[in-house]
């Protein structure tokens, strides 16, 4: 192990030389929730130890980049692709990486992806404690071996090319040896599996199942963001994160939109957003405008459509609060005086708590006219 | 006053239309310090009412969609390029944008310039009370008359195509007929004016002296901004900011360089940037690598410039501190085990303490050797 | 005028200062195509001289810069928001704008908006020689004088706000009172508007309706374009536009989708993107991975959705061709040997050529199995 | 071999999934000059088969991305820093890559880094046959040999931690063992080195000396651009491309600057930058205000520095060509008439045809007033 280390070291000094002896992270602004902290995490992961294209130090470093808290590589068992250059041992890109995650201070989970044909299709296996054993013909012994290992387990892309929920998953499930399901694997959502979770109360997981260099699949300068799994966990440990999963307190992170539990999703809009609460001052018989001010102090993006049940108001239907910041235009034309308080229920249309189906809430306006 | 509010709200509603019914704002984070609030103010801003390019109330949303939070209009008492078309009051912009700076709550302060040739050259009065009276043909009757509404006046742009500190400044100067002078105006920073400032007790004032469309002049996707004057001010408000201004409270924010007072820029750098303290555990006789992460709670990228004095320890000569943390790999090997603490020296290029000179600082390392 | 060029002059002079000595402009890269050159024109533009928040020299500025051949201004005669401080004269924006198009070789043309309540909407004139005159209060007199002065009359944003073909459309219509109508207005299309001018030989028109700064309107760094109207003429000169808006070439450029006759949209794609026709060389019985290679020559980012009709063949279903060369990953599988063409039917789906319905086309591989 | 191209096959196919089936290319457009084709190359790039960090493949589709022609692998013999995991075979990393780099067009160069201590230093050579056999510990006979291969040797990065020209070099040079230096790697330019070449007639070379994923080492959404080399060569081919090595045809691509040969760098500038010969109309007395209309057709931004000797005429003294079109404010004002022809004299400061100094020129006005 300390051969590993003096490996890891000297590259690092080489090939980061003088000019990269300095690298940036961008945080990812989610607010802690319901007491656990919001961590930003991604279980599926390759390297050059499977069918990926990066040493697995260069997850480390991208996730840090990027602002994530905590990930696992899932090399698939079955495929490796550079078998004759690369040594078979499915235990070596967490080894390889993991000075590098503890010189970042990034949580790296040994996972690997156990990948058969259909009916049963990918699971991916992520706190075990060796990969090799893992490695059967028969599928059903593999995934058992990894919960033996007390592995979490979960299913991953249904639907895609990977089948639907047939007798297979049905004996795993009543058997209790998948925990989770993919309900966004990198550019997909899987609406019906996140039904299954709530049916069946599994965890819902996000993941990136990246295997090029992250960046020939978002791009971050025009906003985009890896799929993820945001934890609610205790704190930011291992095994806190695994508590969090075996828990089902997880949301999924995927193009600017959250799918997950209506308890977790509001307690995100409702940390982030602030909505002033002063009573506005308007003339009677005019055309009175103002702004609403909302104040968004998360980096998530929340588009709201509003439904307005009041004559006298001219609000708009649809709102995205992407600055931290945004002012809304409103009218006001009324010719009745006095105190009044008006609510606007709107959906945060980008909060999934059903499958496609935003989160439903409300607002107040305090209005006094004179 | 009335039906000028009815004519900007009817324009308003109009030029917004539906689609642009919300608007973002983008703060500027810059801590507070000293007991005071940082104010992000431009008091330089033409409009049409002089040879501005758009009308005043464009102000106000550029200014509150970049993070401002005060604005002084001060269009040229002498030229009036558009006289033919627009009517000729030195009040009007002010007055016609003042409905707008309300609904977002920008302050929103009345001025004009007094554009004369060499050796006077351009002054600005800000917080005068009726700029129609400044217009007068004696250029020193006309600064007097600012004086006399207890405006705060400053030299503007001089260098430049303004002259050089001559007789007429210097009888100014010893009547107390200004207060500041621009150490930056748009791209250009001007160091002797820096040198003045700090021999004479004047306030430093950073302008972007905007004529066009903003946009036109800064690019604001690639992380340029305008130039401005942070203000160290008691409270967000009007008259804060007037005391602040005339106790010299303000720094210039110029190009992503700071300029002022040393006072003003350690505690901005102390009050954003966070090193954590904690002890680093090396191995004696190995080539040890780790990260200092620095902290960087402000928008401003810090520029450091490091001294090493440690033999023992290698560290990058210069580093940005342009994300939220930046990691900066350090490598020590020493034959010599123990606690240590070893104290690096640096300049933090970009604050601007002197002309052109960066501020010292210094940051201690704890490192313990088995 | 002489007097109008001299203000003009002095106030760019002073306004450009040394900072702003240069301007870059972009071109928006479309093929020319039929024989006619491909000019980008916007004829929907407000200024301070109705309800317009800039100077009208700053819209050819903006336009020049955005890679625009031709504008032209259309002030609302009936909503002067600014009267008080700007003088009234509804031709008086072009006048003071023209020395300004002249120095960058922009064509401007003169125009007007005729703001009317339901039934009527809102119409557009332009190549008129006096706007004044057609303010009248009869509507319908107005467009009568706008016609008489030889004005192209179009009529804007239907269905939004502005009501349907309804009788006093039909009248204007059959007079040949109007001759075009906008399909996008911007951020808005009009799919059935697209049918009207299919169906009635009515131009189709595209346009900003800008009155803000164009840039609080498009975000041009992440790759937004106003909209505007593609004018195929014989020339690039103000005759040559007025030509091809009377015999109906001309496309809408709306949020990256063409809309418009086949005749020019496929002449647009076929100019544009080449597919180089070499003869690919396979293998029996393997798993032949090869790229198709698409060259985009214009900025026009074409979305394909492909139909795969060959079994042995696997092509995505969706290409977005929006580098200079965009390489599609294919493969092909066969048992079969010889020389093949395999022919790909697909529809460009931001081709509008229908009502929300995409250009249908279709392209041929050439492969060569041993 | 045919195993090699099946296992690139498969990964490919899985690791792009539906997702990444297509890639698209911007090209670096750069103007063929003097009868050659200008390709974009960079001959200095790790794998993980030394101490980089990606898989080969990874180099061939990041190359083909930014839009370059050629690149060549330059593992180190000396560093295999994954040797616990990653077969010990210096020839791999092109064998690897080959069927990618065939299928992209790409030209991948096979070539190696001979690493070795002060005073010698780094250096590359590519078109090697065979690595291994270069691979021996005696560095002066290491490097005879790659000659022997008839490969084309350069010296890395001198200056920085590599020495200086020293007695071995000396030697080196005189027996013809090494043809070029790099002027630029990664970060550094070398001005000295550019006079060495000058002087001794060796190849100018820039290269990244890439190790991280590309995107870690340059910010291409900020308009950053690898180091590379520009080679001029009488086709694209491998052949040719070795010919222009050899006869010092290359110029160096660093930071949005060009190192190279007059010959060159002028060829470049003049077949890029046009600027319209037209004669311009002023009148006499007048303070008249025009645009200068450079054209550049390369993306390359070149920068100005003009000597204005004309009294009469008011020109920037710094323009960047860095739009499509770059529209520069002039200002003419005489009480000559006549026609007349005004020579500006300008120095291209960033295309370096010495060290340190930029290129001169001059364009010529026609003026004619009246």
């Amino acid at each position: 192990m300390k051969r590993t280390i003096a490996v890891i070291l000297s590259f690092v000094a080489l090939s980061m030389g003088v000019q990269s002896q300095t690298i940036n992270r961008r945080e990812i602004r989610f607010p802690d929730i319901n007491g656990y902290k919001t961590l930003k995490c991604d279980f599926h992961i390759h390297t050059v130890f499977s069918n990926g294209l990066v040493w697995p130090t260069v997850r480390v470093e991208e996730a840090w980049m990027e602002g994530l808290d905590a990930i696992a590589f899932t090399d698939h068992l079955e495929y490796h692709t550079f078998d004759k250059d690369v040594v078979y041992d499915d235990n070596r890109a967490t080894e390889v990486a993991q000075p590098m995650a503890d010189l970042y201070g990034m949580i790296l989970i040994r996972g690997t992806e156990i990948t058969r044909q259909k009916p049963l299709g990918h699971f991916n296996a992520i706190f075990t404690t060796d990969n090799n054993a893992i490695r059967v013909s028969d599928s059903i012994q593999s995934i058992a071996i990894a919960n033996q290992q007390h592995a979490f387990v979960s299913w991953n892309h249904p639907g895609e090319n990977n089948g639907n929920w047939a007798d297979v998953q049905e004996q795993l499930f009543k058997q209790g040896q998948f925990q989770g399901i993919e309900v966004a694997n990198h550019n997909t959502y899987f609406p019906e599996v996140q039904q299954w979770c709530m049916d069946k109360k599994l965890t819902m997981m996000g993941t990136s199942d990246v295997h090029n260099p992250i960046t020939f699949d978002y791009d971050f300068a025009h906003g985009e963001h890896r799929t993820m799994t945001l934890v609610f966990a205790k704190e930011k440990s291992s095994e806190a994160i695994r508590d969090a999963l075996l828990n089902q307190r997880t949301a999924v992170y995927w193009k600017n939109v959250l799918i997950g539990k209506e308890e977790f999703l509001s307690a995100i809009y409702n940390q982030s957003v602030e909505l002033p609460s002063v009573t506005m001052q308007f003339k009677k018989n005019e055309r009175n405008k103002a702004f609403l001010f909302f104040k968004n102090n998360s980096d998530f993006p929340f588009e709201l459509t509003l439904k307005n049940e009041a004559k006298e108001l001219s609000i708009p239907k649809k709102i995205i609060l992407k600055g931290n910041i945004t002012a809304v235009a409103i009218e006001f034309n009324t010719s009745v005086s006095g105190e009044k308080t008006i609510t606007i229920p709107f959906e945060v249309t980008n909060l999934l708590v059903q499958p496609n189906k935003g989160m439903p809430s409300e607002f107040n306006l305090k209005i006094n006219v004179q």
